[in-house]
């Protein structure tokens, strides 16, 4: 169910990020929200997502909340939840339906894809050709495969629905929250839609979690070389 | 579903303590309960309740009851078994929709929160800035993380129903049922509407506990020295 | 759903077995209904039942029928079947429904309780207070705790709908069927109610059942003192 | 849901037999069919079947079809797939329903109960007095117990409509197919109605069977013999 | 449920290929599809199917497919997702709606069957003598059996909707992709309907898998060869 009131744009873009490998589509969703300026204008709710309220500030959050930017003729949908397979068709109706009915011109979802190279690329993929050439000089084309998940669910929703749709998938490496993914993805937004939303706090923010990480490697390494071997039949030693 | 009678109390506050980490909040509630003398007016049932009745000295009782002191107009929802995540959203719309058709003014949602220090703090959140103003000089602010279970739906409820509601977590350090955590709830519940509710009684039953928590370490403490060391493989001695 | 007839009791009490612990409920119900010689009127079923009939003298049985006595103003219900906690809740409903538009005046549920003690204690609770002052001098008030399982939801349910009910639950020290509790459960009855239904055939059974456990374990014991003690690791001895 | 169109008995004999132990019942009803050249009139169908279909020479079947014999006066309902417990009441309130609403006079449920003896026993029980007395002289009558699954929800529910039924429960002493339990089954059903169906082939399928099961059994004692004897810890030798 | 506008043929014949065992079915419909230059019409959705969006060029494509040729009078249903049991009735149940509501005349159903011979046989069944008579000679006959999953539904479904079907089942000897049995079931096809759909291509693809194939084998057997015999018990050595 979407909880909002009438929205203020004309035709807008509505931009989805749903949390999933490397979180890279709330990371950038909520990087935009915050770089717009963008307003609070409802939520959704569901009795599939899990019982939780987030807190910002002392102040209790939706964890699927709607943001409206006039300026920008731009509708953003962020979660903190993920959606199960399982949820993912009636979530993506319930959304597409309103998105429908807010008469949105165009979707983009955006999501992480699980890659093994140390490139920040971003993949593309479309409803339809159109769509498809406005991206393919910004964009490695997603030529087979599948995408899965909600954001497998919003496009096929979008091409039912004959909403024009971009799926922009932000490589990451590992299942740890990459802003330099959801970076990447923005960097192809601001280029797509003369946007000029700021990414150097996530790459900031990318530097010191890779920092941690090999913290973290190195603290390890050293504590295996000094502890002595394990025995895996000590009582017979 | 709620078994109530029509309430005398208006645009009355309404307390809820469902049991969780520590038993804070059916602790505090029931405490509230007999300290002011509330009426049983009613109950709350569901067939996604476990099939229980609670005996007091004798009497049947529901598991979920509602309670009202029109003096205080104050209405108290108190249960005895906890809620399974799968039932909360529903367990909550009916509660919240039910506040709402009664007029209620604001809610507080008592609970646990588990914490490493010894401190006996209380963690609080809010619906609005208003409701967050009132707070700040009372418990310290919850400013980032989530609230999980019936209680954060309650919050996320009275969010999208717009009734203003307060979330008060009494900080505990472990699985045991803590009256002492209840009681730093009610203190600030004391402050903030002027009640006097006494709490002497709920340290007293910590201190209790307490005390048998620390005759059982030691006892334990002692066996274990006494006890000859276990041998893995005995039969090879 | 109740296939049932109309009655002809006015006002008729009702006393419901169904097999929990030691099968106090369903011993004590069969040799009500036949001490009592009461007529076959109905059965209970339902989708939540499991798919089976019984057999009496070669004759199709419900496993959930329904007696009446219109001599003694009694209907009773008895089960061969236990009822899983998922459908008490519905199973209740039904049946408390059910009583409520036939006139039920009391009901009344008997149950066994597990204790430690030998002794053959029947525990008692009520709804109501007048309910609880006409068992206090026949039963062992059972102070506070919890009665699961259908019990505690056709207690809860008739609490709900204001129809005073009583819980006679026989005290019983093991999983084994235990008419001796049945037997007790059934002299209570007898002084609230004037009935003067036989217990005889049930402490003969009672005894029986003794008598044949005790041979069991006699036989068990004589065969451990003369078998070769048992040795984990033959292979190495 | 019954797909069939009118039937031309009046007041017919329906017969069923799902598979169970012994799969007695749809070996007997399909020797019924076949030795009355019994037509096929319609199918049963459920969204909780298996996703099955059958082959007989090339022909896709439903695996629970429906028969006529208007010569005979009889209906029959045999099953290729078993029924979960689950599912068992739903089918058979839906069989038991057409059953009434096409005007069956009796109901005979087909199935194997397991047994001991090697004796080729027939069991029966029934709804009603009447059909007890009719089948007493050619059963063993299956004092007390409980028929359970598929056979015992068609019971129960004809039971409850007033369909008068008997079960016909042919002992069956393993899990395999039992064409010889199915015979015995077939001949009872020769005196009650006096038809004439041959039993032979059935007998000479079991003789086969057995046949089978001698050799294999013979097979693995001789291997068993020559075969090295086994040691559980070789590595210790 | 079905997305698809009108359809131009009158009383076309319809092909469906789920993937199945050797992946058959959608691979000869994939191959019709494109050897007839077949239309994209429609697609078929379900909250039971996997939430995944299919990329072919970067185009989202449905899981589930439907084309046409009005040329050739042909419907094609063809999937890339497998359908589990559980739905299987709902979804043969939504297609051959559909089929009967646009005057599908004859529906033939492809699929993979498991055999021990190498030989690339067709086996074949159907609905009615009329359709068994028109393949006998261009397949074998599928004598006795079942024909389950989604495959087995369609099946039982036109036979109960009385639309003339035919089952073709490719022999397969692994769970591997199998060309060559989608490329025979194609041959039938050309047989049966005259047209000249093109298989070659098919060929030389099971031929790539197959050296593929038997390189790795090749490759495992002389890596094991070259590697230490493993121990069971290395620390007793």
């Amino acid at each position: 169910m979407i909880n909002a009131g009438e929205i203020k744009s004309k035709e807008p873009l509505l931009i989805e990020g749903f949390p999933g490998i490397g979180l890279v589509g709330n990371i950038a969703s909520q990087q935009i929200i915050e770089e717009l300026s963008m307003e609070y204008i409802g939520s959704m709710e569901s009795r599939f997502f899990p019982p939780i309220a987030v807190l910002y500030d002392g102040l209790i959050n939706m964890p699927v909340r709607i943001y409206e930017s006039e300026e920008h003729n731009l509708i953003m949908v962020v979660s903190d939840i993920p959606i199960s397979p399982s949820s993912s068709y009636d979530v993506s109706k319930v959304l597409i339906n309103w998105a429908g009915s807010i008469g949105v011109k165009e979707v983009i979802s955006i999501a992480g894809i699980a890659t093994m190279s140390d490139e920040a690329k971003v993949f593309g993929a479309a409803t339809t050709k159109d769509m498809l050439e406005k991206i393919e000089n910004h964009v490695e084309i997603f030529q087979m495969g599948t995408i899965s998940g909600i954001s497998g669910s919003i496009m096929s929703e979008c091409f039912i629905q004959e909403i024009p749709a971009i799926s922009l998938l932000g490589a990451t490496r590992s299942q740890n929250p990459d802003p330099r993914a959801a970076a990447a993805v923005i960097n192809v937004l601001n280029d797509l839609y003369g946007y000029s939303i700021e990414t150097e706090s996530l790459i900031e923010q990318a530097e010191r979690i890779e920092l941690e990480m090999q913290k973290l490697a190195e603290d390890l390494r050293k504590s295996e070389q000094s502890a002595s071997p394990r025995r895996e039949f000590p009582m017979y030693g």
